[in-house]
């Protein structure tokens, strides 16, 4: 194993950094200045940022290196896209300790590489610095986009169809799997982990993707959403956050929320409510949009998307429509451990 | 005090952030959405993103938060000016760990705020996360320029003349002050800090300013730079940067490297070599360019600038001139530790 200090700071860069290539010709000066230069080519440009903590975000007891920095960029692509973008270009910060030697940045870089080359995204800059402890990466990445493409989440209008892509609760099971069988290790190391048979959702939760597939879905239905946010706290939280920006109400179907057989099943064998794990587990990564009500027939079939709900007006509340009762639940910010102690 | 878990994830970003006001019309959508807008209006975007870390960048112990906050956003707006651009938004991302109350990020936040308003950036987007331990800021600038006016590092030829504004090694004299009473307040927390009679050299570590007003004083003087830097990590280090890129060796000349007068005798206060101090201390944030020898009756008695040396063939390397023996001593990039080792 080799030590960071091996190397100085701008030979760490260039050595982690060397084998990038670039996709976008709006990348005009990459690593190796002051500063990025990207030409908007006439676009708008779009920007997002995230801070990850090794402890809070990830425990590498049970995320592989690479899969950190693959998830770290899909997260930050995932909010591009929830803007109805396209990710042109990241930088990358990292803060870690030196007990991490060289080649766990290269894991972690080789991750990152992987994400830029599925998602066709630069890595124009970045800063790498030691830190007394823990591992702390922080990703920027910037969509472009011509103005009249781009969706906020205030623009939902009462009667609006509720959309979400793909299914939900996956990546919260999977996380409930990848920490029993931790604790199990944990308890005794000579124990193998039992993983067999999780697959689908230890990936929605090791390597979610973002659904930048949406955008062009949706073009060649015809579909400009009215407003869009990606599922990355839960989609009750995320129907709060459309519902605060539009000023508008919702009401969302228990029985219409799109899970995969086996979030279900694994909810149930961990004696979890599998629609409140879908509601308040988060990471999915999936879109969740409004259409005008004229947008219903384009979409009602499409295998990519379910429609879950509807807007109505601000006074009227954000509900869960329980499923067989039309019991109203009030939708709750909260997170999941509120929505779990309600079982 | 107020702990954080008083607010949730987006109360907090709400709270810290809604005294903000926006001076820029670039700036379309900010914090509240998944990402912010940005409309260029037809000009390049110059990014830049640092990772600083406590124990490792500051120390808490005698570094005010007000301050960290302001010097956070300060070195990135230096990295925009350093590319001859026009600093115009900034993306904040925060890992912090719960020992912090609120109060501790309204601090961090009131220097950033105070830093916007100076250079009349806005802050458009941001993270504010927990931490297992310390505290992790992450800052993204973002500039907007006409691509005829960036400068990058790599424009030097030989026989340009080496240029640097105001003077050097303040900074890290102000750093040796603060560490000195630190051990001595360590020691003896009764006795009261030394810090009367230097001023000019704390600020210079505390509170330092990037030199934004250099792109508008070179264009007044119609001089374009043909290759230009921060110093951030020492003159040497730089120097060494302009040198990579440029493809061009520097001369530098000891006698010539400009410095204040208490930066000196504290130096000297200290049994350093004030010009070692110069060279490798760093945090001085002031701009290192070259310009075409046409220029030179252009800047040659101006207060903000000072000669420092030329530009000269490859081959020839980098070396320092030795004041009085015309030695010529390697120019090292390992940093003050190397130099100082020297003595």
């Amino acid at each position: 194993m080799t030590p960071i200090s091996a190397y100085g700071e701008f030979g760490l860069i260039k050595h982690l950094t060397e084998n990038f290539s670039f996709e976008n010709s709006s990348t005009e000066i990459s690593i190796g200045d002051d500063a990025a230069v990207i030409n908007p080519e006439g676009q708008m440009v779009v920007l997002t940022t995230d801070i990850l903590a090794e402890g809070v975000h990830f425990n590498l007891g049970y995320v592989p290196l690479k899969h950190l920095g693959y998830k770290a960029v899909v997260t930050n692509i995932s909010d591009i896209a929830a803007m109805n973008a396209t990710p042109t270009q990241i930088l990358v910060g990292l803060a870690i300790s030196n007990r991490f030697p060289v080649e766990a940045l290269e894991e972690i870089y080789a991750g990152i590489a992987l994400a830029c080359k599925r998602y066709k995204v630069d890595l124009v800059g970045g800063d790498t610095t030691s830190s007394t402890s823990g591992l702390v990466m922080s990703i920027t990445a910037i969509g472009l986009e011509n103005p009249e493409n781009i969706v906020k989440r205030s623009g939902a209008k009462a009667n609006d169809l509720l959309v979400v892509t793909g299914d939900l609760g996956g990546a919260y099971m999977g996380l409930q799997i990848l920490e029993r069988e931790h604790s199990v290790y944990l308890a005794n190391p000579n124990m193998q982990p039992e993983m067999e048979g999780y697959d689908y959702i230890l990936e929605r939760q090791l390597k979610p993707e973002a659904r930048t597939d949406i955008k062009k879905t949706l073009k060649e239905l015809d579909i400009k959403p009215t407003s869009m946010i990606d599922v990355s706290d839960g989609l009750s939280s995320e129907i709060l956050h459309l519902s605060d920006q539009s000023k508008v109400g919702f009401h969302l179907y228990e029985e219409k929320v799109p899970m995969d057989s086996l979030t279900i099943s694994t909810a149930e064998e961990l004696n979890l409510n599998p629609v409140m794990c879908a509601l308040s587990g988060g990471e999915d990564y999936e879109l969740l949009f409004t259409i005008a009500p004229k947008d219903f027939d384009k979409i009602k079939n499409h295998p990519d998307f379910t429609i879950v709900g509807h807007a109505v007006d601000l006074e009227q509340g954000n509900f869960l429509i329980a499923r067989g009762s039309n019991e109203l639940i009030p939708l709750n910010a909260q997170g999941w451990d509120a929505f779990l102690n309600r079982q």
